[in-house]
Order: C-alpha cells, then sequence, then structure tokens
C-alpha cells in the first residue's frame, strides 16, 4: 500500500526534527510536532503547560512527578494514562485527515496497524551529534554528552511506558537513516521520494 | 564523497541477498557474495572447501572445528585468523578495482574507513522471513525459526569474533531497511538510486 504519512523517531542531536519539517515543507504536508500538544490539551482537558511539563520531566522510573503522575484513580488509570490516550486519539484523528509528517510522541506505535504510515528511525554517530547540538543549542553547563544521555534516556523510557517497545530498535521501524553519514539532505530526498512515488526505477527484476 | 560500493549485511531470510544481487545488475557492477570463497583460497593457501566449511561451521563459541582453528599457532595466530586475513586483503583489493557489491563476509567493517562505501543491513519480521524460506528453499526437518536462529546466531557470533562488533546494530550501518514493509524492489530502488545519484531532489532546503 503506498505510504502517505510519515512517523519519525530520532536521536538527539540527528537532525530528525529538521529532516522531518523539510520532507513536510517539500510534500506539501501539515507538520507536527510540539504543536500537536494544544490540540492533546484540547482533547484531554489537561493544561498545555501542564502537558508540556510530562515531556521535560525526569525519566518515568525517576522523577517525583512521573511517581505522583503513575498514581492509579478508582479505574486504575494514572494521569499520564489520560494524556497518552487523548495522544492517541489526537494523532489517530490527524491520520484519518489526510498525508502528513509527525515527529515523535509514539506515532510510529500509535499508528501501527495502519499499512499508509512509512516509520523512519534517524540516528548518527555521537560525535556529530554532539557537533550538531552545539552548533544549533549553543553549549550549556552541562556536557553535550551527557545531555544527548539524558534526552534520549527520558524518550526511551517515556516510550517503554507508554507502548511497551523497546524505543529504537530497528525491527519497530520500516527504515533507519544515519544522517550523519547520508546527510540530512539525502535523508530528505528519500524520505520525499518514497512518499510521493518518485524513487527511480532503473530496470525491472525479482 | 559519493557512494560506490555497497555492502549488505542482512538478516536469513529477509531477501538481502536477492536485493544484493538484483542491484549489481541494475547498477551493472560486479557482484560478490559467494563467488569470494576461490579469491580467497587464492589469498589464503587454504583450500576453497574447507574455507566453505567455515561458513558451515557451528556457532565459533561451541563446534569443536571452531576450537582447533582458534587454536594458536607459534605467532599466536589461529587458522581462522590467517583466513580472515585473507579475506581482509581480497576484499580490500576489490574495493580499489572499483564500484561493487559485496554481500555479507564483514566486508562493512573490513570497508569501514573508505568513505565511497554505502553500508546497509537488510531485516524483516520473523514471520515474512519464515513465509520466503519456505518458499525459497522449502522444509526440512528442522523448524524453521530455528533455522533462522542458528544461521543469524552463526552470522552474528563470527562476525563479533572477527570484528569486535555487535552484528546488526543500527548504528554500525549508514542505512538500515525492513525489506518485509518496504518490499524488496523498493529497496533495490533505494540503494541503486542513492548508489547511482538519482535520487529525486524536489526542492531546495536545509
Amino acid at each position: 500500500m503506498k505510504k502517505r504519512i510519515i512517523t519519525i523517531a530520532r536521536q538527539f542531536g540527528s537532525g530528525g526534527h529538521t529532516i522531518g519539517q523539510e520532507t513536510a515543507r517539500r510534500l506539501d504536508v501539515p507538520f507536527y510536532d510540539r504543536n500537536l500538544i494544544s490540540k492533546i490539551a484540547d482533547e484531554s482537558g489537561y493544561d498545555q503547560d501542564f502537558i508540556q511539563s510530562l515531556d521535560d520531566a525526569e525519566t518515568m522510573a525517576k522523577s517525583r512527578l512521573a511517581q505522583f503522575l503513575m498514581g492509579r484513580d478508582t479505574k486504575g488509570k494514572s494521569i499520564s494514562d489520560y494524556v497518552y490516550e487523548a495522544q492517541k486519539r489526537v494523532i489517530r484523528n490527524i491520520a484519518e485527515e489526510g498525508p502528513c509528517v509527525i515527529v515523535g510522541r509514539c506515532s510510529d506505535r500509535i499508528l501501527h496497524d495502519r499499512e499508509d504510515v512509512l516509520t523512519v528511525f534517524i540516528y548518527a554517530d555521537l560525535d556529530k551529534r554532539e557537533a550538531r547540538i552545539l552548533r544549533r543549542y549553543g553549549a550549556t553547563d552541562v556536557p553535550v554528552e551527557k545531555r544527548i544521555e539524558e534526552k534520549d534516556g527520558r524518550r526511551a523510557a517515556q516510550y517503554r511506558y507508554y507502548t511497551g517497545v523497546e524505543w529504537g530498535a530497528m525491527e519497530n521501524y520500516d527504515l533507519c537513516l544515519n544522517s550523519g553519514s547520508l546527510s540530512t539532505e539525502l535523508c530528505v530526498d528519500l524520505l520525499t521520494s518514497i512518499v510521493s512515488g518518485t524513487v527511480p526505477t532503473l530496470g525491472k527484476g525479482l
């Protein structure tokens, strides 16, 4: 089946967000990243700032906020469960609306049953990611390798908590691209070509 | 730098060998797989059948043959070390000769320092691999999932033994393609396009 929707999961500093944004621009389709938060707020009834704070929370296993969020109500559900359920509904509705590119937010897993979704993981060597982070966001008091470890650790923990599946495990994606060796430009070209059906077929076979 | 050489590592039953073969055919470049054995035999001085038997040996850690092979001579080297050194020289020479596609034989790692090499890993869901193996090679007394486990286990063990690096770990490749979800045809199209420089660029950006 033809792929119309791209989900992008990415290592921090791999340029995955930029790749997603540029791919959406070239395909002339909506791009969803943090801008999903206002939709999730509307859907869940929780405040945008509160939902944002979930993104910025420490690894689920560690933080006090997380422990509070994982407290269960009489239906056996935590606040974070309710937010995730709203996120699922929002992302499923968006997919129903038509072609788009979605970065993060467990979107690959949420849309896992749809055959029109191309699930992508973007990664790069550590030195390339460090250089990109320093170039784009600058240095902070925290060493850059520590920032990567924390951010990706949080992404992996949240993904595992919500989906029960390993973040960044090859078998969960249709393709995995090393943006450091291929270049972000080539990654955009590849994704754009796959979805627009313009990958050249130089011959017949198989 | 422009990529001229493709190395393909693949899960058993993923169609990676076929993808490599067809990509080489379309690019009109030499294709190397088991046919490397005769070159390695010439280079090492060992018999072809003997080198073939190394491929078919049990996981290095387990087999009696492996234990014999890992016995050291006065230079501290095992027979399998000598064969691997010959294999390295053969693969490096081939890469010097010009564009080509090489399947397996630690070729990605052996050519790791060359910027003109595109390193690819091909994988697929277990059910797709099982179906492909039964279609192509038929059923045997050994259950198909056991055949996959043994073959990929051997590949992983040999790769780890010779290179010290994890086989099939995403970060060791430029791109990883799920041939089950993308189709083997699209994998060929993508690899052919990357190496021939014909991936469409639909716009400017980044």
